[in-house]
């Protein structure tokens, strides 16, 4: 049959939203399941997901950060005791009631021992973390207090998408006390320069630092940060946050210290994470008609050989060819760790062998048949580089892998950015704000726009405005705002352009 | 006041249950919480446990596993499709009826959404992976499909208890589907000694590996296999468990596969797991009356290094040759990795100091004064070896430290299989074993019996009655039973010894 025109029905161009299940679906990365957005993250998902964890999981401890873990279940009245927090995530949250099942008259299994209070679902942990906090701080010599967590949590989702918006997610959650409101905003920061470093360094995925405006801060926070990366449909995703908390759960679960003066004070609290949305982030960053392209330091697997074995009599020297060089490759470094290599002796046709390895992103395609082995080749497929592919020269290509590794790194990042700048205008007119982001093509929607640099004077009223016309959001007050200038909305001053756009 | 008697009150001997307690809370393991039977793992117990799942891992993975994600919640009715499996875990489960809160008339909190079905929070995932597993396998090329999953599960218990019995806890739950009742079963035995391995050279654990018996068994497994331990109470702690659950679990998800000859059948599964108990059985296994000790390998820091300034003007130097030392052992191996190495210069009086790296189990101290500097010295403390500390020539002592914590480990695996050893004893008729676990000292009945090897004729009602009488169980049929012999209860003809015990 050859190559099809894409591997993946519908492209991007024909219909994005689809063309991103498929994708998910083509890589084997994750499935809904019967249990309301809930999914399973399948092997080669869950593998990305462990690179992020482990590679994230180094950079907090490198920053001091020691990890814990705390209860899955938040008594109700916890959850309420800071008022925002509680209003922010009552609308959506697991609510655990009952202890057991029992069967009743009928012999059915009714929920029964119901609880004198119930437990929700941690939906994040501020709140019984505190808890315990207070009980942990109680000098200054106690803080800076620096924890991190890695668990599940569950928002109840209306409209579950997978990776990027579903029910249970797994997620990292920092939870610092400081002793003074200046050490917590600059962990607030440090925090969020980690996040931006690990993005653009580990997932190839340029992002965007700074603030979120008020309507869209994190309940109970007095100011919270993040990083927002453009898709390739240009919609903006949140991929990072990270919140000073102020004294608003230090005196909401009594996290008191003695300060060097011997004076009694609520610590400053932090909280940070990331989620496994960055999966979502990093295929719409850089998958394409093909499918999942991953990012080489990301990747479960960096190298699959493929045995090309038309006839039986030459199979195992094949075969024994394809192990050698699995065998010099894993001798070899990338990353900080050895090269992760796959030899893949699945009995299935050649083509369909190949076009899987594809459309799980695997950065580096080798196959092998009986001609290589005579001539001294390989086969070399580089995800980055589409359906082509070259015969090179095994020794000095064995020895050049690390580098081309590299190099795809590298080559994602610098496409990505580029396309956001591509797709990154400066917009001086109410009117052209609006022309951006109004579809040429009304039936295709979400295929317009992209990031607009604006000024706004910060009237909440304009926000509100261009969510209900246009459904734009501020993304983000960017750490450089630059000058000041004048409002497109108002012609009153304004401190500086923000970032416009429509969103995950 | 130089060293206490003991660093922990009460002692073994004094009050054993009090002590456990105690050990935990010296070494800042865990703590409870206000979430009833739900703990906080604090970063050491959290580093410990980190160390458990890594190295596990790394097993996992060399035998073929893939980690994957499950939902954290299960339909109610697909807790109900196996018989046995419902009734084992019922009694126990958390169950989530609603999807938000809402504010009643008095503005007040209440649970709201009800939900069509209600959601039970994983005890354990064998039906909701079942279901998955049944969209995954359709030929016999999809087999063996070899997975495994670390989360967080929850078992309603009344009695809790730090890491051995809490109601919710972190394991990890292998689930494999084979096409074969054989290849199941060796699945099934490959796990328990991948466990046995695990438990006896890495947590220096000796255990016994053998099958439970029915009454005994995981609820809808066909065959339950299990390594038991012995704590320094003599009671028994079951450690591990690997299940051949038959077809019973693919009848009841419906996984079926094309076999080779073209016919539909069912799959054969196993699933196996361990959890956060280990950490209980390790306290248990080595902790002293001067608190716990941590198996080096398993040990988040391996050496850590106090310097010792009584003077101000010596304190930047010693601070540095600490710091240097630091360095020096960094850059040692030990047990596939480098030293993990921490220099503690917190403000504290040198003897709170040591004694609160004592209670934390770490293998290796090494105190560093001015006059060490002199005389190129360290001051070494060995905690397996208790109080004694005694001076090392510098050099030599740095090169020797991965071969001592190889000693120190090695030493703690023979002190506990001597332990064992000592406690276990053969009896040989009804009268014997009753003597055994009959304590002599009324007011402290925890201290007594240990294991003992007798006859029986697997007849469950002497089983009963033993539980009845005495609380003794069978925990296991060890894998070498010996000879045949006379069941101490019947007379009858017994198949081989049993190992019976008080349990945990």
């Amino acid at each position: 049959m050859g190559k099809p025109r894409n591997a993946i029905s519908p492209t991007r161009k024909e219909d994005y939203p689809e063309w991103y299940q498929q994708v998910v679906k083509a890589a084997d990365l994750a499935e809904n399941t019967p249990v309301r957005g809930c999914m399973v993250i399948k092997p080669w998902g869950y593998g990305i997901w462990e690179n992020i964890r482990d590679s994230l999981d180094s950079m907090f401890k490198e920053t001091g950060h020691k990890n814990a873990y705390f209860p899955l279940f938040i008594p109700k009245s916890f959850l309420q005791r800071e008022a925002e927090h509680i209003d922010g995530f009552a609308k959506e949250c697991a609510v655990v009631t009952h202890s057991r099942l029992e069967a009743d008259a009928d012999g059915i299994l009714q929920p029964a021992g119901e609880l004198d209070e119930p437990l929700i679902v941690r939906p994040t942990s501020e709140t019984i973390i505190g808890e315990l906090f207070a009980r942990w701080v109680q000098s200054y010599r106690d803080l800076p207090l620096l924890i991190n967590q890695w668990a599940n949590v569950v928002r109840w989702e209306m409209r579950p998408r997978l990776f990027l918006r579903t029910a249970e997610f797994l997620w990292q959650e920092g939870h610092t006390v400081h002793s003074s409101a200046e050490e917590a905003m600059e962990e607030t920061r440090l925090m969020l320069r980690t996040y931006a470093d690990f993005a653009e360094n580990w997932l190839a995925m340029p992002v965007i630092c700074g603030e979120k405006t008020e309507s869209e801060r994190f309940p109970g926070a007095e100011c919270t940060l993040c990083i927002e990366a453009m898709m390739q449909d240009r919609k903006a995703l949140q991929a990072g946050t990270s919140h000073f908390l102020g004294q608003n759960f230090s005196k909401a679960c009594g996290i008191k210290f003695q300060s060097v003066l011997g004076k009694e004070e609520f610590g400053w609290t932090t909280s940070w994470g990331v989620s496994t949305r960055l999966i979502g982030g990093m295929i719409m960053t850089h998958a394409d008609d093909d499918g999942l392209v991953v990012p080489p330091k990301m990747a479960p697997t960096h190298v699959v050989i493929l045995p090309v074995t038309p006839k039986e009599e030459t199979r195992a020297q094949v075969i024994e060819a394809c192990e050698e060089i699995a065998k010099e490759l894993r001798a070899l470094s990338f990353s900080g760790g050895s090269l992760r290599v796959d030899v893949d002796d699945r009995d299935l046709r050649g083509g369909e062998k190949y076009w899987s390895w594809v459309k799980k992103g695997i950065p580096l395609t080798i196959e092998i048949g009986p001609r290589d082995l005579e001539k001294g080749t390989v086969f070399v497929g580089r995800r980055d580089q589409g359906a082509q592919r070259e015969g090179m020269e095994r020794q000095s290509f064995v020895e050049q892998v690390p580098n081309i590794l590299e190099e795809v790194q590298a080559n994602l990042f610098a496409r990505a950015l580029a396309f956001r700048e591509e797709n990154t205008v400066t917009v001086d007119s109410k009117e052209d704000l609006y022309a951006y982001f109004t579809p040429e093509n009304k039936s295709k929607p979400e295929i317009h726009g992209g990031f607009a640099l604006a000024h706004w004077d910060r009237d909440p009223q304009w926000e509100e405005q261009l969510k209900n016309d246009l459904k734009v959001t501020v993304r983000c007050i960017p750490e450089e705002t630059g000058k000041f200038g004048t409002c497109i909305f108002s012609g009153n001053r304004s401190p500086g352009r923000v970032v416009l756009a429509k969103s995950y």
